[in-house]
């Protein structure tokens, strides 16, 4: 069966989101990342910002931070608000899946559309030395180390999948393909997974 | 850099070893799977099936168990042939390497070739009701139920790497590439490695 929908997870700093983005412009798909943010701020009121984060941090932890912060206007901190998130950040999702064909980036999308079986599910990563110097690169220095950096942002997106999903992030077998965009390059990413989509006709 | 040495690291049931054989044959490498363990029992004079064994057990347990059994005359039973067994492994995997391109599946070959730069890592993997019904197909029913078969030869491989490697088995970082057999089809993960060792001149 075609792929219409691709899932792209991905180590912070592995260029998934450069890859996925690559990807949907040479299938012609639509491409879903902030877009997606910014649909899921319509359903719920909260902070397009908010919804960013939250995505990537531990439920709970993020939600009661973030409440008590001034970023947040719309977050009440009260109990439920992360379900509430995930409620409609799934309806999003499928919502959009049903539009036709994509790719989009995070926001365990594998799982929340795991019923459909014309889902590409990918996963790109790559060495820790490569990810420091990407993302230095691209978001410049902190005084944080780049590692520090990377350490982070892939822990709040492992509790967060394992959370939602009662899956581990990154594991082989969540994925139908899983890449290292620093030995393969990111082009020939791009190249693998559209073979793919492509054969699977 | 071309990559002479392809790791082979899959699930049980999921095909890897039939896909590690035919991309031996499509790309002309050597193929090395029982001609290893035959290497490796010359090497200590163990019998090649305590050795066959030995590489997916939990290490000491299998020593143990297989030591105060009539089918493995040579093994000794004491502290120490473990790692005797796998410094013997290493060597002959390092050897084989010299020797030129080749594919080599399990025993952690991955991991004991990490210094060299010519090596491609693959992970062959596939939902659990695919591999159960193909080996059933392959080897049979027995008294044990396939979902149990699985679960065990997989855990034993899974304590088996992380004790050697101290790195978790099936996490896509430990591999360039890692693949849903059943999704594509054994014929397309030939297809797609070999695809990638043709263009990484």
């Amino acid at each position: 069966m075609k792929k219409k929908i691709i899932t792209i997870s991905r180590q912070f700093g592995s260029g998934g989101r450069t890859i996925a983005k690559a990807l949907a412009e040479k299938l012609g798909y639509a491409y879903y990342d902030s877009a997606l943010v910014e649909e899921v701020a319509k359903e719920t009121g909260f902070d397009p910002a908010f919804i960013e984060d939250a995505g990537e941090y531990a439920p709970g932890k993020s939600i009661l931070s973030y409440a008590f912060s001034s970023a947040s206007p719309h977050a009440s901190g009260k109990p439920g608000a992360t379900d509430y998130l995930w409620a409609a950040q799934c309806k999003v999702i499928l919502e959009l899946a049903e539009k036709g064909n994509c790719v989009i980036v995070g926001r365990c999308a594998d799982y929340i559309l795991r019923e459909r079986d014309d889902c590409l599910n990918v996963f790109i990563h790559a060495p820790k030395a490569y990810k420091a110097k990407r993302i230095v690169e691209l978001y410049g220095v902190t005084d944080k180390s780049p590692e520090k950096r990377l350490e982070e942002k892939d822990t709040r997106r492992r509790v967060n999948y394992k959370y939602f999903t009662g899956k581990e992030w990154g594991l082989t077998e969540n994925y139908h393909i899983s890449l290292d965009s620093a030995m393969l390059g990111e082009e020939k990413c791009v190249d693998i997974i559209a073979d793919i989509v492509n054969t699977k006709e």
